[in-house]
């Protein structure tokens, strides 16, 4: 089967590594394909940024034109457009966010979530709260790096371990990986922490399999139905930054 | 003051209506200028309308280089975008679906939104929910009907009514009109129905004269800091429908 | 437009500061007129003195023989009486407590209350509870300080920064002052803290007048129907202390 | 031991009819003493009524003056008042509302409330809310009849059927009696509906008489500390109805 | 009347203590038997212990052949089997944990569980949630105590207080014992903390006595009908520890 | 991978009907073993079935003697014991009830729950909000079969579909065969409902295979320790029916 991993932001190393880690996850029969939107911030941090990369991901699916694919997931963690992407595509859609939770919440009564900066909890709180997973969440925990900071790996892991113990203070007995840039981290951290570390590309590769072995896709009912046909502009015809 | 109203869709002729709303809504020193976005869907209905539609009011407030305004008001009943708005400008921010429901609040125990198509119910659940005036929510009914059918009178307050009746069994005593293409009809319907009866353009506006009023902004501590300096791209250079 | 605002308490001095911190909210055309109970105590600090100030303050409103007016603005914060306020008169009805709460959403993703004694916690929870408006309520925090201690600013302003730090830590991005007898602290502590702080008292005024401009008033439909007729006796014969 | 029961209105014929229903349940060691409040509503329905009454069952304790007493059961189904009551007296106190919800919570998985005007049904979801019992109550059902209205046996017992039913729908298990002025109801009903019905006052009488068997009375850290020592007013010197 | 009080574990010595303390709550006419589990764990801590408790309480009461019961005490905090112990008994049935979480709730506006291990945290609070209880729970803290270890008194009362101090800086006004074998420790530390301390198993027997003297008894309808007759194995025939 | 399948019931021919559809949807290279409980009930039916189910399973996996397995799937539709068998075993465990619903939530925004008897919604539903994916469940609705009348192919889709439609209504976009014993019926009423219909057993399967292949197992920190070692008799001697 074939699964397309949106990329949330416009840096082609970043879909690149994100496509490392979901075809580390992925099984044998799956092929993967990362995408990068056209337009869009280069990393999404804040609401501007997620609503931006939303409509530039929705428009990367509409335009594409490889070969059919079976699934999508969405790495951008915290990010908006699922629910508008379930809309527009026949196959099954998975988010990173609400996959890393929903395997988080097998794993331990409770689950944290450790991401880039403060400013991205409040997104990821109302993402697992309407992906219906929010309640077994005991704490979302800001590291206080930016995205592109991601690079610098023992800056990262001390940060990381930092913020767990913030979680695991909450009650967390899982950790997640909030942010689709920490992808390899979880082995390395889980070690040290003693815990279960969930990456949600991995998780939302996984699930995407799942549901495509299962014949499952989005309910055309109710509300995501298709589109309504109708007059789109996707972008003004002379964009500025 | 200034206040700026943005329709969430390209319709010049809905954005002239709910024009006319704010302004029969806003107090004698408030002036109040409509903008219409450059680009996304002619109505949103739905998801995918509503996250193209978030970026693309984002880049029009974003790109807006008319007077200075004190606040801004988003029509767009149920749709995405607002966080992002607090986000970009330095003035106060009030989305039509929560300033709806702010004031319904106040006139009785528990209120109804009764709104066009029913997949519109979800996106408005989440709207509220997010903004933390679902508690006191009893039903959201859609009525059927299509944002651009909205002109047919009759039908429209024919479908409000049956609608409503539903919003009142489970338990609503206030109705709020969930659509800004609805502004108008809650004269009429309110007679009708012995309620009273909130239309979110109107209610915004007031909000966002109280805010400004009071000298309040939105608080650039936590969620809502100021965008961080990056490279952004706003639609594909040569888009399609 | 006329505004009757109530104050919960006996103590007329509380009243005169309310109504200035009242008409400094007000629009040009509106005129505030303040109402101390004739009975009730001098300063309500607790859940007996919130249920005696409630019947006096409907006393006091069932008695009024002065000139007709447009809503009513309950100055007690966290006290009880607004939903037999809604029943009783004819026009809008907006309390402080609900009204700070409606206006903090618009400003920050969560809010914070300080208010004066620990006691006062509970109640105030309880009534943006069943407001409606708790959702985004992120602590409500004592100073320690009683209702008629207020008058000291410095110590005031001490103590209602260090519980604001509190506020903050468990993640308000807004502030909201939680007793009347903070009115004008506002601007102060808002300008040290670096975040929005709501006053009640403004709130309220601002929130009335925008119902009064808009038409609205109390639903009659369901729980806000009318007291029925029956005998009521309002304190007793010869009442003592 | 001995236990005041205080009616929330001014009927002293309600009194007694609640004190048959407390001496019922109550058991051999234990004396009843009704109170009724010397001001107030002769029946409360409604918030206006309610806040009325609890001021002056507040009085009517405060100005006690027979022998003394073990515990205080509040006969007033959704109204409000306990918790200033809790501050004032030193025995513990015990709310027929809160009384009937606990014992129903052992009863059943799911519990309704059958009480008399649709216009209670609120002052009862809150009740039951803020006193932390209301999770599990899946109906509150109004009969359409007065409080007055409940001397007619038979056309009581039909409304009872026709809103049991209601409840029962909803998922209700048990019932409970949401009025004091039902109080000998539950045995007909019950049998006739093959559930067990909880009346109020003896549910409070019971759980009155297990705290007094246990040495045990309301905390006076945080909530409900003493009422704080200040000048009080209890009703207006000349009143008027 | 007559209780049956059911130990959770098969450890006859904490059968002993358990029935010590229920006689001593138990009213005059009210005599106690104590069942130990023929089967079961030595104590339950943790999950796989409360499950096989569970059957192992079912199966004694299901082959009780003693003198004819009224009611039936579940002496296991936190342990699972309630809701079916409620289908099979045809007698009311009260398990500790509700039952000191019910008058918890009578006696202070938030209460606090103290227990034994921190890995039975999550059992309680489960416990509570499903029993309808846990809104006014503001937290459970583990002393870090085995069951078996309570033996050791001021070790036991020294690691209590401490885990009481962090249930009430929590927000707890009343505490409960959170072990059945704690029984016995809520005067003196009730004393040292000057709060009221309630113990699960005198609630439970207070609640049971209430409910028969009441007749009433466990719904039939939906939840608890009686188990339907079919084949079932309680325990291997050459069981292994 | 081998993975375990425990049966909750002592039905030799429901284990094997488990393990059809268990094998149907496991991939290439896992082994499914299904096991079936020495004892308890021959169908579970009411939680005291549940709980002696519990027990059972636990002992079948504690005595487990055959080749080693990298997972557990737990098939008793909203059967207890799962935390303990957390607890018992260092693989991953799984339950299809919280299986299915993971799964539903990413199809749709609301999904429903259709089961046998009515007496089985009650466990259900707890088992769904303690896993933490309660919320996007809008109803859970039997369609009075019995476990042991899943024989009977037309009866039971006919009742299935009923039942479906009552989901609907309350909103169910995607549906949940809520019986392992109604595996193989998803693909049949799938189509004539045109909505997803998600199997538990299925459902559970991929879930532990997707564990397994991304390295995930149990945290062992907090609530999901390992059993502590100590005395336990897993059932009498001579057990009676």
């Amino acid at each position: 089967m074939r699964i397309v991993v949106t990329n949330c932001n416009t840096t082609q190393e970043m879909t690149e590594e994100i496509v490392r880690g979901a075809r580390a996850a992925a099984g044998p029969g799956t092929t993967v394909t990362g995408l990068t939107p056209a337009w869009g911030p280069e990393s999404a941090e804040g609401w501007l940024d997620s609503y931006l990369s939303a409509a530039a991901v929705l428009d990367i699916l509409r335009t594409y034109d490889g070969p059919p694919y079976d699934a999508v997931v969405m790495a951008g963690f915290g990010e908006h457009g699922r629910e508008g992407v379930r809309e527009l595509v026949g196959a099954p859609v998975v988010d990173i966010t609400e996959a890393a939770a929903h395997l988080a919440c097998l794993l331990g009564r409770r689950y944290g979530v450790v991401t880039t900066l403060g400013r991205s909890v409040g997104q990821i709180e109302d993402s697992l709260e309407t992906a219906g997973v929010a309640r077994n969440c005991a704490a979302i925990v800001g590291t206080g790096l930016n995205v592109l900071d991601l690079g610098d790996d023992e800056r990262t892991e001390t940060a990381f371990l930092a913020a767990a113990e913030r979680a695991c203070a909450a009650g967390a007995e899982v950790l997640v990986l909030g942010c689709a840039g920490m992808t390899g981290l979880q082995r390395v951290v889980g070690e040290k922490l003693g815990l279960p570390v969930v990456d949600g590309v991995a998780a939302a590769v996984k699930l995407a399999e799942s549901l495509v072995a299962l014949g499952l896709t989005t309910s055309r009912v109710g509300s995501y139905a298709e589109p309504l046909a109708k007059r789109r502009v996707w972008g003004r015809p002379e964009h500025r930054q």
